[in-house]
C-alpha cells in the first residue's frame, strides 16, 4: 500500500473540563488533559450520522492512516452519509495528553509520572468530546483489540448515546495475555536507556520497546502464519544460524525489523500506560456486577472473535458474547475464520467490512427486538 | 515435592577424544571437553539394559531430579531391570563443558567464546560415551522437548545402537519457536549486566535472564492453564493495578518469581548456547534429505504430541511422525489431551509413563515388523 491515505475534512485538539483537572479511576488527576481526534465526512444537521472507529494499542486518531479498507468504496463507512470520528486515546503519544506532553506541574515532559489510566477513563473522556460536537447518539462506535474494548466500555458507560457496537478481537484480557503484557512492560524497563522513564527523548529505550514489539507482534500473528511466511528460512540479510550466535532466523530479521520501525512512531511510556489500560480493562467495575453493567448495554452489538487469536482467544470473546446475549442485550457472536491470528481483523479487513456494514447500517435496536433479546433463539 | 530425590548409583565425567580437540558442526573446535553424567541401577553382564534418558533446556544428568515420577513403583523404569544413564549437553551449566567451563586456550571462562553446539554435536559425545561404556545398543533412549530431540537424532545417526526411541514435544522447530528463542536471546543480551557475555560469574545478567525465563514460561504453558491457575488475580503480595504502573497480575508475580529462582541454577551463556541447538535441531543435515535421514531409523519408534502445546504444535510432531512412518521405520503417534501445554511431559507425566514403558520393554524391531513398517495400516 504506497497510496496515499485518505487525509481527514478535519483534525483538532479538544480540551476536556474545559481545561479544568480531569479525575482518573486511579485517583490520580491530571491537571490539565485534551484529546487530539479527526473527522472523515461532515456531521450532518441531526447530527444522528457520527461513527466512533476506535483504536488499538499503537493506532492514531486517523483511522484511515490504520484501518484503510473501511473506506474503500464507501463500504462499510461511505463518508457521504456517515462522518467517522476518530479520537486518539488518553496516554498515546499521537497527539492526545500522555507521557511525551508537558506536564503542567513541573513545566518538563510527565515520562514515567504520568498515571495509570483506564479505557473507563479513556471513555468518559471521548463521551465529553461527543457531547462537544453535538451528537446525541453515536451511530455505532467501532474497534479492534483495545479499541473493541472502548466500543463496548461506550456501549456500557453511555448506553443511551451509542445506537451500534462492533468489537472484535476482543475480550477481558485473559492470563496469558497479561503475562504476555508483563513481560513486554519488563523488556522496556531492562533497557538501560529506559532510566526509570526519564529518559531523554533524543535517547530513548529502543531495545527494549523493540523487544516489547516483538513479544507481542508474536502474540499478534499466529504460528501458522509465521510458519508460511518465514518457514525455517535464514535471516535473508545472511548469516548461518549453526555457525554463529549472532546469526539469525528469517523470523528474527522480521522481528528486530519490526521492532526498529516502530521505534521511529511510538514511545515507550505510552506502550506502559496503554498495555496497562489493556490489562485493567473490566465492564464490571463501576457497577454491582459484570451482569449488572451489560444489563445497562441498549447498542445493537456484534461480538467477533478470530479464530487463530491466541491474545483474545476466541473461546474467551464468545464467552464475553454469551454473556452480554444473557443481560438480555441484543448481541450476535460471529467468528472470523482466518490464519492470521489477532491482527486479522486489520490484515484481513475485508473479511469484517461486511459485518461493520451490518452495525453501521441496522439502526437502533427497536423495542421489538429488545423485547425479544433474551428469547432462546 | 519435598521427597528427597531418587540418587544416582553413580556419577563422573568423562573426557571425550581421550582429551583431544572435539570438533564441532559449526567447524569450531571445543579445545578439550568432558561429558557429565549419571547412572542408575546397574549395567548388567551384557550390557543391554541400558536406557539414555536425555534432558531439555534446562535439565540434568540427575534424570530423577526433573523427571522422578519415570521411576515410581519401578515403572517405566524398574532399576531391578534397567540401567538409566543421564548425560548433561554439552554448552550446559550442569557438569558438562559449556560456557561456564574454563577454556584452556585462556584460562578463564569460555563465557560468550564458547561456541554454537548442535544436537548433532551433542548426540555424537554422548555415543562415545556410551561406547566407552561398553554398550552395544541402547534398549532406548527418550526425551521431551530438546530431549526428544536427542532421541530422535540417536535413531537417525547411529540406527543399530538404538531399539527403542521416545520423543515427546518435539519436532523441528516452527517459525514461531524460532522468533520466541530469539527473543529470549535478545532479553539476555538487553541486559546491561551480560557485558557481551563476559559479566562477572558474581554479577551474572539476572534480570535479562529472569526475562527470558518469562518468555519460555509463557510458551511452556497453555492459555488455559494461565486462566485456570491465576484469572484476572491481582499479585498475593498486594497492589492494585489499576492505580499504579508498578502494582502485577498474579500471573507477572509468577513469571517474575519463576525468573528469580531461575537465576539460582543457570547460567546465562548457556542458555544462549542449548537454545540455539534447539533452533537449529534439523534431522536433514548430513545427509541427502530429511527423508534419506529418516529412513536409516531401525529403533521402534513412538512419537508423541500434547495437544495444548503451541510451542510444539501438535500438527508439527503429528507431520513428523508422518514423515518417519513414510520412511518406512516402524513408529506411532499418540496425542496427549492435556490444559497444560507444553510442559505436559513433565507436568502430567503420569500420562507418560505407560508409553514409555511400552517402548522399554518392546524391545528392538523384528524382521516382520519391519517388513510391515510401509504396510498401510
Amino acid at each position: 500500500m504506497t497510496q496515499q491515505a485518505l487525509q481527514p475534512d478535519f483534525e483538532a485538539d479538544f480540551l476536556l473540563n474545559q481545561g479544568a483537572p480531569f479525575a482518573l479511576e486511579s485517583g490520580a488527576v491530571l491537571p490539565q488533559a485534551s484529546l487530539h481526534y479527526a473527522l472523515y465526512g461532515k456531521l450532518n444537521p441531526a447530527r444522528d450520522n457520527a461513527v466512533l472507529v476506535c483504536h488499538a494499542l499503537t493506532g492514531s486518531a486517523r483511522v484511515a492512516d490504520w484501518w484503510p479498507d473501511l473506506f474503500r468504496d464507501g463500504h462499510p463507512l461511505d463518508l457521504e452519509q456517515h462522518c467517522v470520528i476518530g479520537i486518539n486515546v488518553l496516554g498515546s503519544c499521537y497527539g492526545s495528553t500522555g507521557p511525551t506532553s508537558t506536564n503542567p506541574a513541573t513545566g518538563k515532559r510527565y515520562g514515567a509520572d504520568f498515571p495509570v489510566v483506564s479505557i473507563r477513563d479513556i471513555v468518559r473522556a471521548q463521551a465529553q468530546l461527543i457531547e462537544h460536537l453535538g451528537i446525541p447518539q453515536l451511530r455505532a462506535a467501532l474497534g479492534g483489540s483495545i479499541g473493541g474494548m472502548q466500543a463496548l466500555q461506550w456501549a456500557v458507560d453511555f448506553p443511551e448515546r451509542v445506537a451500534g457496537c462492533f468489537a472484535v478481537g476482543t475480550a477481558p484480557l485473559s492470563a496469558m495475555g497479561l503475562a504476555l503484557n508483563h513481560l513486554q512492560r519488563e523488556s522496556i524497563r531492562l533497557d538501560p536507556a529506559w532510566q526509570n522513564g526519564n529518559y531523554d527523548p533524543a535517547a530513548p529505550p529502543m531495545r527494549g520497546l523493540a523487544l516489547a514489539r516483538g513479544i507481542a507482534t508474536c502474540s499478534y500473528k499466529s504460528p501458522t502464519l509465521f510458519a508460511e511466511r518465514f518457514h525455517r528460512n535464514p535471516d535473508r540479510s545472511g548469516g548461518n544460524p549453526l555457525e554463529s550466535h549472532t546469526a539469525r532466523y528469517d523470523v528474527a530479521g522480521y522481528l528486530d525489523y519490526q521492532g526498529r520501525i516502530f521505534n521511529d512512531r511510538f514511545d515507550a511510556n505510552s506502550y506502559l500506560v496503554i498495555s496497562r489500560a489493556m490489562d485493567t480493562f473490566d465492564l464490571a467495575r463501576g457497577y454491582a456486577s459484570e451482569a449488572a453493567a451489560l444489563r445497562r448495554i441498549r447498542a445493537r452489538t456484534l461480538v467477533v472473535g478470530i479464530s487463530s487469536d491466541w491474545l483474545f482467544p476466541p473461546a474467551d470473546v464468545h464467552a464475553l458474547a454469551e454473556r452480554i446475549q444473557d443481560a438480555d442485550a441484543v448481541c450476535n457472536y460471529i467468528e472470523l475464520h482466518s490464519n492470521h491470528g489477532h491482527d486479522a481483523f486489520l490484515a484481513e479487513a475485508s473479511n469484517v467490512r461486511p459485518l461493520i456494514e451490518y452495525i453501521v447500517q441496522s439502526g437502533p435496536v427497536t423495542a421489538l427486538q429488545k423485547d425479544c433479546a433474551g428469547c432462546a433463539v
